[in-house]
């Protein structure tokens, strides 16, 4: 679920990944991104909005970017979206 | 679904917002907002992402802002997340 100042979100309950993040910026992270693909990518807004709203002081929303990523399923490669949030110490 | 340069997404399928952004361009916009709301948000960015890779040329993305909105439910009031992506000609 996560690498240095990465949380990827899945399908787990969206607190864990609070969770994860809360701990990255206590842990002195200045940064971390939130990422996820396809329907996981609501779930990763949450998870932003959450730790700001609730969770972090004097952290804020400094990029939000999309892309198409092309995965490979066992039905061939098909393409899905991604979302890339990062949140910084301000 | 949709008011001026606006598209609001919700839970029909994904190109049926894909036309309607499409469609505005195509009828002069020079600006169309794609918004959503909770489990939306990831149909939201698909039509963000499918238009821009396969209908629109000269057209890419300028802003993307997520919030969190307290919605009037029948059980009261509750927070849910919402994205606003804006697209526009370059």
């Amino acid at each position: 679920m996560q690498t240095d100042n990465t949380v990827f979100v899945g399908n787990k309950p969206v607190m864990n990944y609070v969770l994860a993040v809360v701990t990255q910026f206590n842990n002195g992270a200045d940064m971390v991104a939130i990422k996820a693909r396809g329907k996981a990518i609501s779930r990763a807004v949450d998870t932003a909005e959450i730790s700001l709203n609730r969770f972090l002081e004097g952290v804020g929303k400094k990029d939000i970017c999309t892309s198409t990523e092309e995965i490979e399923t066992d039905t061939g490669r098909t393409n899905v979206s991604s979302i890339e949030i990062i949140l910084t110490k301000i």
